[in-house]
């Protein structure tokens, strides 16, 4: 198909949005590793984790072998309130970056959530429903998620509790506010509700909180409430599961037009937005049926991948949830707080740290005034103000595309802008105001915490 | 074609979006009253105009004629990325209302600046870039027009100069930020910068500003500077022109599925919106090929249709700008402060104002509390959180479902969701905390400001 051919926005029909998820692990050879008892160190059984999570989502969470699951006809229909999301063609930043390459991303901001945060909410809260739960908790950090999952428990009318980062409860209060309008409680972390967060009050008088903290709080407030289950936002493998439609509508518009991707790019905090952007590509690679580039993109002030060791550690702070073997900082890693843009997270999905160990994906850190000077770029070309988070892809596509440039070399880019920065605008004003730094943790620094991991 | 096959959302193909503007007047027997020179009292022409605004919108503006107006290239380029916009079938609504009526809205809320407000800003800064100017002048209260603006600015390289409501400024930081984003400059009004700022700021020594006000001051900034013009967001026949994009795109997408609106319902601050969305409709009406029920909403603390009289008025405090006849409450009104769903403008498009005042469409009030129980309402089951602006057009949608529910009748319904709500949450703080009250002006409130109204 002719160049010209291809719009601005590539929609998918109604029809032709993925049915069944895509379960990536089916096509790895060496598996993810299993989460670990925190206590006995052995695999958490099924009935361990279903203490914790909805009977289905624990079945997800296991299931090595199923490539494909069915995508329930309940959660079919509240995604086509938001999706498909467009895959749009950048041709005014190609245009601006006088570039050969044809860069296209996913936008998955086009919903109140404001972020693919929505797709496996809508999941998880379906699960939580059909099993017959009262509810639900989480914890959320800058909102995404929090926001995400108070929409979806609306839709189901599950109550929704969620534990909000203290400082972000504080200086996001509009955040809050979209989950009060849909119905959620917001309680700010730590708090006084949970033993682990008096403890930590206790131990820490004053703090601000952390997002391994919160997860503390809302696992024991799950697991001591009849009729709760805990969800998470990300890295476990049953979100990146519910993530791979972000990835199957974008291969299907892609191979719409015959589109052939060079390289594949997404942030990367805990993976979820990653693992599912590349779900099908990374199935055709495993399969030896196709090769690309696939980079995730971190922070330079929270290097999982790039400067982390690949181990079990704990995935919570107050070390209360399984063990899961990741590329990992130590579990009480926390960026400084001059970090504003989001990927927060000290380690990084089982099943993306299993793939990048084999060499299957790179990785590249970029640090943050390089972030928001593409983002300001990206939002005056191409008209979308991108979260923080987001823009971590748009640096390294830009990078990319440049590169393009000066070798004159056509290549296709497809990169991931996971969702709009309409709630990030104190980040922008510090960019603006030249009040923002780039912060590198030490190799000292991060020693530190590597001495503190488990030994297993 | 049968119920089931229409979708959640109805998208065009980039080749179906419409490729000129539809102006409405031309089939307009009674034409919208001409703009006045404050000064003479008489019809301003074309040259008195152009020292304000662009010479082809000029042109647009005085148009009574041309039904048709071809959208430039450059334009429809911009267009595309964010256009056309969704038509969406509430069927979620339709189920929590349990309504034999047909319910769909057109939602405009999908790019940064979060409102239909860039279709004009877009065409606006075009031509002000096609005429070599270096910059143009506009004001804001809320701040979307400013950022659609920004936006439109940014893409073209030109100069824009915001002045903002002064309240606005302080309390919406946020939208201030985005502007900055896109490259604007944003003063708060009144300033010290314009001649009627010093003076407004010498007479209301702490006055927190009005948009009369900073109209006033973006009007006098563009006509004393070299290479400047000023552009407004609403009111003017221009504007309507080009909002008409909103109501081409509807009536396609609608026509695509066989589906005939019983009635279209859009929300009325100074018209832009609604005149955009309702034009191929009225135009039908108008020559007499179909009939639709027409309904403007407009918030009960600022009833310019419901309560006020069709006269010349000024359309700033500053009385700078020319006169134009149109539903009004006198250009010294400011609804109470109190008042936090938007549509403050004291007046009403010329164009609208005259459809009106000839029977052919419908205006009601609706009280700001029952506005924000049906935007909660509506952004629980349909996951979009919408603007308190637009939430009045939900309400009477609303309402309307819920007589068709009494009757048994299966309408169809078509309303305008102009934008999203994500910078108004201090508003919807305010509902959920019990403090949000239902402002009405008395009459004895009303004849004060009609008390003023020049004498023509």
């Amino acid at each position: 198909m002719s160049e010209t051919k291809i719009p601005y926005k590539i929609y998918l029909e109604e029809q032709e949005m993925p049915k069944a998820w895509y379960n990536l692990r089916a096509d790895m050879k060496n598996k993810p590793a299993p989460l670990l008892n925190p206590g006995t160190h052995q695999p958490m059984t099924a009935q361990e984790l279903s203490g914790v999570f909805c009977e289905e989502l624990v079945q997800q969470e296991l299931d090595n072998d199923n490539a494909f699951i069915e995508i329930p006809a309940e959660i079919r229909d509240f995604y086509k309130m938001y999706r498909p999301s467009p895959l749009v063609r950048a041709y005014c930043l190609e245009k601006k970056l006088d570039t050969p390459a044809k860069i296209y991303y996913k936008f998955e901001g086009n919903n109140t959530s404001g972020s693919h945060k929505l797709n496996s909410a809508i999941a998880q809260a379906y699960y939580a429903k059909k099993q017959g739960l009262k509810g639900v908790t989480t914890e959320t950090g800058a909102g995404q998620w929090g926001t995400a999952l108070s929409m979806a428990c609306s839709y189901f009318e599950l109550d929704c509790k969620v534990f909000m980062v203290k400082v972000s409860y504080e200086q996001k209060p509009f955040r809050r506010e979209v989950m009060r309008t849909y119905g959620a409680s917001v309680t700010p972390s730590p708090s006084m509700e949970t033993e682990v967060g008096r403890k930590i009050n206790a131990e820490h008088p004053g703090t601000t909180g952390s997002l391994g903290c919160a997860i503390s709080e809302a696992v024991e407030a799950a697991v001591t409430r009849e009729g709760y289950r805990y969800v998470l936002g990300s890295v476990l493998n049953q979100v990146l599961l519910h993530q791979s439609v972000i990835g199957l509508e974008t291969k299907a518009a892609l191979d719409k037009y015959g589109i052939k991707p060079d390289m594949i790019i997404g942030c990367a905090g805990g993976g979820s937005n990653l693992g599912g952007l590349i779900a099908p590509f990374m199935g055709e690679k495993l399969r030896g049926e196709a090769d690309y580039r696939i980079i995730a993109v971190e922070p330079a002030s929270c290097p999982s991948l790039t400067r982390g060791v690949y181990a079990y550690d704990f995935c919570d702070t107050g070390m209360v949830c399984p063990l899961a073997k990741m590329y990992t900082l130590g579990c009480d890693f926390i960026p400084s707080p001059n970090h504003a843009g989001g990927l927060r997270y000290h380690g990084m999905s089982s099943i993306l740290s299993q793939l990048y160990d084999d060499g299957f994906m790179e990785a590249v850190s970029v640090k943050q005034t390089e972030v928001f000077e593409a983002a300001e770029m990206f939002a005056r070309v191409e008209g979308i103000l991108p979260a923080p988070e987001s823009s971590h892809a748009i640096r390294v596509a830009i990078d990319e595309a440049m590169k393009c440039k000066e070798t004159g070399e056509e290549k296709t880019i497809v990169f991931g802008l996971t969702g709009t920065g309409y709630f990030d605008l104190v980040a922008y004003e510090k960019y603006h105001n030249g009040q923002m730094d780039d912060y590198i943790p030490t190799d000292e620094d991060l020693a530190v915490y590597r001495a503190k991991l488990p030994k297993i």
